[in-house]
Parts: structure tokens; C-alpha cells; sequence
């Protein structure tokens, strides 16, 4: 089965073509700025040049034929015609309590994905727009939706509510959600694999350690607890958001410093985080090696950033009542040798510490921990293309 | 030395006299409903019968004057005159960085503590009326400020800082400064001499669990984390407050119901904790009743509440590397048989459990883990007015 992997941003839209024979893929890219000036399709088609085609790409109806044709072209494509792509999967970020698992798209579904607009109004309208431009450029092809929320429907009550008046979660559905479910599914499961034991005897805690980041607890191959929650605000210090303070602080702020509703917002999502720790930059890279300049304020971020990562293990060891394996994934948690170092040190209460020979690597699945810890520490690149891509496989495999 | 101890809040005076030759309290009491109708003094000397008057209690400077007069008064007095007062101890609740330590009322100290006031708007004004009053009416008497931020002023800076952007704490003072201070060091010490162990050697987690409730992480005697942040919202869901949330959902309920900084205020801080998830009240006592009763969101705030300081305790265990103590004082924590059991299951991976003979314990300073564990666990009553008296006692020594 051929399968062609979407993740449409508000202006942008990744995807990967996938032979599900192999799980190769045989062709990725980029299409960016879309609506905008300088727009752009970066085109890698497997074992051949990359291609960056510039043009005026008002909308994503424009950029989903544009990636077709770049597909099907006759010098950089990888097909002969769009009729052997079997199926695509689109990543969907707001599944809210509609979704636990990925779905065939239908009418129905795509009325569900509207009303889950209101929760995630900056992420899903590009993903609907995305879902629509394909079935009106492949009518016949059947589409999937895998959402970042799905995986994280498993948490308990307890574990998902805050303590606010019930009527918040009744009236407007507000309660912990999380995201990066694809990514936490995949590197738990793959942990799993590594330590040849099965999933549901496993408790893992996963680290998805980028721009965005967030941690979750995953019992017998469920996810129990994670640290973003309504929205991808919550829970560690992150690039540029603020993850968990003190909800006092946000009306303070606002009255301090006349700020709207949207003013604040924009405040916590984008000028907070690592970004306005250290004044420097949302990219770890940049902090790191400031911090190896002397800079105190980058080397505050580091500590602050680690230190969060360091307490949300120990209290998910805790929510799971004991721990079997810690992951790191994502672009920091599979690059940084000394940010999962850092995190790591004052865990040898748990049973495990971090060979520093092992840990010595980048971008590899492999266990990081010394010989014999309890519990085992795994650097796992993480691949939420592939997840959709097989998840979108066996959805549509007695269809097509 | 005698020393009157008193708590001013914005219409109560609680207060209790020590006479610290023996650490035993001659006289307790409290006046409610100042500048309300319904005014009134409870008054409880030792051994003798308690005393309600009713007046009307325009301002804290009267309300002091009451409590000095039923203190010297002929038949529930304890003392002849109030020159017998050697010195008196502030509970105060905001030193923001100024004040580490109990510290001596000067006029320079009072000045500090009007600059505190935009940090605590609705605790330091009480505190400073009460302040003033005892000045008025008893000017020769030396007075000692006891704040509840000064024992979490070791916290460092990774610990106490925010992800925001760092100016919020240069110009605002925005960052973790933690409360229940008082309690926490009193308990802590507690326990390590309970464990016939110097403090220096120990890392205890302390669970302050009432109607307020908060965690410290005490490290070789010092708080280096605790759950209350820049005010007393952050942290574990409360009788009425909301704890931890993800700050989008401020500004979403702010836009959904059309409410100002103030009404979101009140929202988080009155309407939300255990009373906003069961419905039912704030005070754990009923919560626990309608449960028992089957009521399911009333075991629904329980359960949350529980889950919610597990993690906390887990997030400690992995902030000082390890804990050889966990403590549990306040109302909740020290009367709530059923609440202890509850959080520390699933606690079993440090080596600790909770003896349910041993557990079948109130109000009284005792150990509760099963014999051998490796982590102790207490129970400690706690006593903010004897730790404010004998740091008043300190300072005040060389002094009278």
C-alpha cells in the first residue's frame, strides 16, 4: 500500500509518501508560507536531488496539488499517477473526548472535527482545510485522521480534571487532554520492543523534549498522566511557552501591564519559556552553547528546564506507582547528550544512572543507562509519520 | 517571658499568650467579624471557662484593645496588667525577598512591609493594621514580624523561577516565594527529632494539608520547592482554590463567560477546589462523609485531591535525590485517616508504607509507617503561634 502522510499547519503543510511493503519513504517535503509572500515547496523525492519550487500559493487547496504534482512529476516524482496513493493520513491535533483512536473520515466525522474547533481554533481549521482540499482533489481515496490527543483518552478522571467547578468540564470540556500522543505511543511502544518485553508489563515515562515538549506516564501501554493538558500550554518550560505557573499570575500581569485576554495569550505562548529565560533564544542549540560562553541567564534556563523534567518523572514514578523505563525522544531529547545528563542526575534513587559513554549519541534508538540499572533509559527517535502511516494502513486495509 | 502572639486577617484577630518559661499558653482567642455586624470576642484562658463578648468592633486597633482588656481583665484575665507582655509576635504573609528570617518591627521594617503589600494585597494590610495597633496601645513593647515566605527564601533561583520571560521577576517580583513557611520549618524539625537525627542530614517532604494546603521539599533543614507559588493558588487543588491548571484555560473561561481579572480572580480562589469538583462543601470532613455515602463526584474530589499530592511527593523524592521523611500536619493531614492511606498508595517504590494500625491516629505526633520502612512516615500537628513565639522570644531577648 502506498500511503501519502499530511500535517497541514496554518501555513504550512508536511508530508511524507510512505511504501507500507517496507515502510520506506519514497518521497518527503514542505510546503511553506502558504497565503504569503515568498510561499515555497521543498520537494525530497528518496535517493534524488531536492527540489524547491517557488509559486504563489494562495491557499491549501493550491499546496495539496501542488505536492500531487511534484509526486507524479515526471522528473522528481516518485509515482506515475496520483491513483497509487491507496490512502492518506492526516495528522489531526484536537480529537478532544470524540477520538481515542484514528479514524476512517466521513461526513460525520468531519461535523465532529467542527466542533472540536473551538478547543484547538489555532490548529484544527488548517487540518480540516487540509482533509478537504484531498477529497476534492482524490474524491475516491479514503483519508484517515490520527490525532495528537488520542493516545492520552486513557487517563483516568482523577488524573484528567483540574480542581475546578465540574460544570468548566461539562459546560465547556475543559480538562487535561495532552498532546503528542502519536509520539508518546510510538517511542513507549518501541521501548517495549528493546526491552523485549511486552507493553502491558511495562510502566515507561516518555520525554518528548523539543520546541514543544511534554512528558507523559504510560501504564501497561496506556497513557495514565501527561504534562500538557487543555491546551499545549500546560507543563514544562518550553521554546517559547511558559508550561506551568501560577494561575495568579496572569491577571496580575494583565492588569500590570494593560493587557487583553489575546495580548496575555500571545505573552505565555510566545515570549515565554526558555526564549524569555534567557533572553537569547527559543533553540536549545543556541542556549547551550551560550551557556558554555558564561552566560548566566541561559545556563538559568538549562537548570530551570531540567529541573521541571527531573520533578515530572519523579511524580509520574509516583502516579505509577514505580517505573520500568524512561524515554527520551524528540529534537533535544534525541540530541542532547548533556541536557539528558542534566535531567538525569539525582535519579539514582530510582535504580538508574546514565552511562555517559552510552549516552554519547544522537538520533539512535538505544539504551543510554549503566549496565544493570533497574530501570532502563532509551534515547528513541521518535516517528509520528510512520505511526499515521500505519494506523491509516490498517484502517483502510479491507477497503482498498 | 510572656509573649502574645497574633494572626490579623481582614476582619479576624487570632491570638494566643505563651508564657515560654514552660512554652504552655495561658490564653487563646479569636475576634470575628471586625468592622461587621455581629462583632464578637471568643476568649479561652487556661483552665477556666471561655468568654464571648460582643461589641462593636469597628477596626483591628479596637479589636487589640478588646483582647488586651479580656487578657488583664478581673475574672478571665490571665495577666495583672499588660506590662506583663514582654514582647509580641506578627504572623505576617508576604516578606517577598526582604525578610529570610523573623525580624524585629522598626520603622524601616514597616516601610519594607508597605512595599510587600502589591504582593499580597489582600494579607499584608491586616497584617500592618495589627501591627499598628499593638504600636498605639502598647508602644514600649517590642514586636517581631514571623513571615510565612521567609523559610522558602533558600530556594534556588532554578527552583523559584518562572518560565517567563525574566523581567517579570526584575520588574514585577514574579516568581515562586511559597507560603505555610512557618509550619513547614516547625514540622520538618519535628520530625527530625522524632527521628533522633540532626536536621543537616535528612530530606523531608512535608504535606501541609488543610483548607489551604501546600508541600515543601525541606533539604538538610532548608526548603528548596514548594508547591505554592507567587501566591497561595499554585500548587494542590484546595477547599475552594484550583491548584495547578493549564494558565489557557484563564483567559478561555475569562472570554466564554465574560469575566474581568477580578471575577476570574474570585472564580480560582472561592469557587473551584474540592468545593467547585464535589459540589458539596470545602471542607473535607463532608466531602468525606458523601462519599462514604456513595456521592461519586464527592469521591471524585478526593481522589483528585490524593492523586495530586502523590505526584507532588514523587516530584520532591526526585528534587532532593532521594527523601528519608514524609510529614503530614493541618487539619486534613493530621486528622484524616482514610486521606493519608490514600495518597501514600503506591508509594511502595521508596521503600515505605503506611501502617494502617499505626495510621489509626489524630492530631498527635507520631510515626505511621509500618516498622523498618525505609522512608518514615508522620504525622505532626503542627504550631505556627509556638514557632512565632519562641522566634519573638530569640530576638527579643537581649532586648527587655
Amino acid at each position: 500500500m502506498v500511503i501519502l502522510v499530511v500535517n497541514c499547519g496554518s501555513s504550512s503543510i508536511k508530508y511524507q509518501l510512505f511504501n507500507m511493503t517496507d515502510e520506506s519513504v519514497l518521497a518527503k517535503g514542505l510546503v511553506e508560507r502558504i497565503g504569503l509572500e515568498g510561499a515555497q515547496l521543498t520537494h525530497q523525492p528518496a535517493g534524488k536531488e531536492k527540489v524547491v519550487l517557488t509559486a504563489d500559493i494562495k491557499n491549501h487547496s493550491i499546496g495539496i496539488k501542488m505536492v500531487l504534482e511534484a509526486l507524479t512529476h515526471a522528473e522528481h516524482g516518485v509515482l506515475k499517477s496520483m491513483q497509487e496513493i491507496n490512502a492518506i493520513g492526516h495528522r489531526v491535533v484536537h480529537g478532544a473526548e470524540k477520538f481515542a483512536d484514528s479514524v476512517l473520515i466521513t461526513p460525520q466525522v468531519m461535523d465532529a472535527l467542527e466542533e472540536c474547533i473551538d478547543l484547538a481554533p489555532l490548529h484544527n481549521p488548517p487540518n480540516i482545510l487540509g482533509i478537504n482540499a484531498c477529497a476534492e482533489l482524490m474524491p475516491k481515496t479514503p483519508q484517515v485522521g490520527v490525532f495528537d490527543t488520542a493516545f492520552h483518552q486513557t487517563m483516568p478522571k482523577y488524573s484528567f480534571l483540574y480542581g475546578l467547578p465540574y460544570e468548566a468540564y461539562e459546560k465547556y470540556g475543559v480538562r487535561r487532554y495532552g498532546f503528542h500522543g502519536t509520539s508518546h505511543r510510538y517511542v513507549s511502544q518501541r521501548a517495549g520492543e528493546l526491552m523485549d518485553e511486552h507493553i502491558t508489563n511495562l510502566r515507561i515515562i516518555t520525554c518528548h523534549l523539543g520546541n514543544g515538549a511534554s512528558i507523559a506516564a504510560v501504564k501497561h501501554g496506556k497513557s495514565v498522566d501527561t504534562s500538557m493538558g487543555f491546551t499545549p500550554l500546560e507543563g514544562l518550560v518550553m521554546g517559547t511557552r511558559c508550561g506551568e505557573i501560577d494561575p495568579a499570575i496572569i491577571t496580575y500581569l494583565m492588569k500590570k501591564e494593560g493587557l487583553t485576554p489575546d495580548q496575555i495569550d500571545t505573552y505565555l505562548n510566545k515570549k515565554s519559556g526558555v526564549l524569555g529565560l534567557s533572553g537569547i533564544s527559543s533553540d536549545f542549540r543556541d542556549i547551550e552553547e551560550a551557556a558554555n560562553e558564561g552566560n548566566e541567564r541561559a545556563q538559568l534556563a538549562l537548570d530551570v528546564f531540567a529541573y521541571k523534567v527531573r520533578k515530572y518523572i519523579g511524580g509520574y514514578v509516583a502516579a505509577m506507582g514505580g517505573v520500568d523505563a524512561i524515554v527520551f525522544t524528540a529534537g533535544l531529547g534525541e540530541n542532547s547528550v548533556s541536557m539528558r545528563d542534566k535531567i538525569c542526575q539525582g535519579l539514582e534513587f530510582l535504580g538508574t544512572r546514565i552511562d555517559p559513554v552510552k549516552n554519547n549519541v544522537r538520533g539512535k534508538a538505544t539504551e543510554i543507562s549503566v549496565d544493570g540499572a533497574k530501570v532502563k533509559i532509551f534515547v528513541i527517535p521518535t516517528n509520528e509519520e510512520l505511526v499515521i502511516a500505519r494506523d491509516t494502513e490498517q484502517i483502510c486495509a479491507n477497503l482498498v
